[in-house]
């Protein structure tokens, strides 16, 4: 490879232009049997899947236990990926969906149309299955996109995009409609965070790092996905029972995800303090409270201010009485990330103060932060979830990998002076 | 003013956010309020603002003609100002609009709800008519704003601002939620494009010199007009009479809006070629035709290759003879800007071809591409057309100026392991 990554992006990208105008004319049949055929080639090939992963693995000796396990593949996850796969084939195809139509007193009518987004830059981490993932959903949603996984999965990565090269192939689909990058070389990345005119967006999925380097450097619009600083409201009229359910959840499913609570806000008048806050003890979860609360468990330890606005994605939790809804809602405020909150009241009025105020991703109402997913919400799959304003917020899936255009039907109409 | 722009801009960020919350929970009626209030305040400080922009326009020396009719303003422009305003008042406010409603079977209910976007950053040119426009249609979407004009509009800017401001107090809202720069400090754009945080988009409205510098250094998200290279395909079974209105008017009507026609393609097959072309040359456009064309009128002007790819902006335009409306395809997708093309034909096979494969932001069938505006398409006022390809796409009006969250209702619902 003598090209420099200037170089090397700008061919990467002219070609997915070119494949993008090709896959956004395909219709829905053909990009479901594509995605088929990759979902039957992960199965076919889970061997030399496996094989490649043992390869990253073998190399992956200073990598943290975490990250080792996020980068390992089994038989078992590999049959996950293709099912996830053959999932996405499923999906309704946003593309050519009519989203609004009206028409104007002089007989002009309007369709607006959703239509692909073109090039879609993905910039990942460890995890191998993003490969497929973020191929597929970028493919059923009329897009090319050009790939770029962690070096330390380097191995993993190629022989998954193999498999998808094989299912455009067998579909007659362009092969650069889904590019991996070929070089692990770091400024690759930059390249692409550079190629304006040939990405139309770039989705960074990883740690903070990555996703803070991203949005420095990135002359591409980016899609991302920043803190979730989450928070479950414990009001005073919670059905107890509920919210010891929800909040044990909503912390405790899984601690590493996005969308698990990381601040627990109990209204003073909330009868069963001791008892929600045993439950989250007993269950293994450290906490951290503010000082009125330390007297009720031993357990518990003193906050420090920082810990109001901390992402722990671990079992720990910062625990606060507020005064009400109002007081729930001038906390996040304060401290919440925007992300996804919830409240636990069987007040509605309450209830729908705190969903109208709190102006974050996502709002919960009796219902666990953990829901903060694609699949969750019903959209099949997701390639991140968007805290920014822009575009898309909250999961994102096929939708949020689209545009629009405005199609005008008129009888001869002109504009008058 | 001793603060640095950087500090200037934090101080006036921090304080348009404070002003964005109150505002996202205004009422209807009291944004409509205080829009009703910045007109007649417009109306009534008529002489006031026509005295500012006479020192203005002293100072405009060095300015275009065509840059000092933009800075002008008479007793009528200012009286179509507040008519634009006042009109923003009767728009449907999309604050709170369900955009979407699903279940699922777990029996968790999502709504998806439009909210405002937050603080948003205009960065404009000489029309002091932006001041007004910009400043009411951010406030009725429920957003703060930060306005910067170019100098050479400081005192009619300071003077219409100052009309805005009485509205806000008139309603009871917060003068911080439309804020002028108070300098015309050029630094005061770098700290605008930087405040990443702090705004959370930037429109700019000028030049193409303005969006290049914009897009190039913005760390806030941008939503931008670029060039309107349009064309007008007129196909074989076009209805000759309504492809000259059509043709005349995409071109004629007024030559310097980004929606004008710049070429126009027509097909080899169509019999009126020549007609055509004298009726543009005739209401005194300049073609610049391809060579094969030329024989036809001894006006014609040879065209080279840039013309296929310049925004004259102006009573000339590119012609070029095409095979069908694949070759109209063929020729927008190499040198069309995506941002409005219209095509011209009683068949309607053909039509629905060229709507489908051209992906433009704006595409016309039997109509002038003179349409691509806002009002046009039934909103009311436009802040600008983006011709991006995220979050909005076309027109921006007040619902382009929002984001949604998503609420979501469950009876105590936790998320399986």
């Amino acid at each position: 490879m003598g090209l420099t990554p200037d170089l090397l992006m700008a061919d990467m990208g002219a070609r997915a232009g070119a494949a993008a105008r090709l896959v956004a004319a395909a219709p829905t049949a053909v990009k479901a049997a594509a995605v088929q055929a990759m979902a039957a080639a992960i199965r076919a090939n889970a061997a030399d899947i496996l094989a490649a992963n043992a390869r990253d693995m073998a190399a992956a000796d200073g990598l943290s236990p975490a990250m080792q396990d996020r980068l390992l593949l089994t038989p078992a996850r590999v049959e996950g990926i293709a099912d996830a796969v053959a999932q996405v084939a499923a999906l309704p195809d946003p593309v050519g969906e009519t989203i609004r139509e009206w028409r104007q007193p002089n007989g002009l009518q309007f369709r607006r149309v959703r239509v692909p987004l073109g090039v879609i830059g993905i910039i990942f981490e460890s995890r191998p299955n993003v490969t497929a993932d973020a191929g597929v959903l970028c493919l059923m949603a009329g897009n090319a996109c050009i790939l770029r996984g962690g070096s330390e999965a380097a191995e993993s990565n190629r022989a998954l995009h193999r498999c998808l090269a094989a299912g455009l192939a067998a579909a007659g689909l362009p092969a650069d409609a889904i590019q991996l990058v070929p070089t692990t070389d770091r400024a690759m990345v930059g390249a692409m965070l550079g190629a304006a005119g040939l990405i139309d967006v770039i989705i960074p999925r990883g740690g903070k790092s990555l996703v803070a380097r991203v949005q420095a450097e990135a002359r591409v619009p980016v899609l991302a996905h920043l803190d979730g600083n989450n928070h479950v409201y414990v009001d005073g009229a919670a059905n107890p029972e509920m919210a010891r359910a929800v909040v044990l959840n909503a912390k405790l499913r899984r601690t590493g995800v996005c969308g698990a609570m990381e601040t627990l806000l109990i209204d003073r008048a909330y009868p069963q303090t001791p008892a929600l806050l045993a439950a989250l003890l007993d269950a293994g979860c450290e906490c951290r409270a503010e000082a009125a609360l330390l007297p009720l468990d031993a357990r518990l330890k003193p906050a420090v201010p920082e810990d109001w606005d901390t992402e722990y994605l671990d079992a720990i939790c910062a625990v606060a009485q507020v005064d009400g809804v109002e007081g729930a809602i001038a906390h996040i405020e304060a401290h919440g990330s925007h992300h996804t909150d919830a409240i636990v009241s069987a007040d509605e009025a309450v209830a729908q103060r705190f969903l109208a105020a709190v102006d974050s991703a996502i709002l919960l109402w009796n219902a666990s932060t953990q829901f903060a997913d694609g699949g969750e919400f019903g959209f099949g799959a997701e390639i991140g979830i968007a805290t920014g304003r822009l575009h898309a917020r909250g999961p994102v899936a096929l939708e949020g990998l689209t545009s629009y255009k405005t199609v005008v039907t008129g009888s001869g109409q002109v504009r008058p002076v």
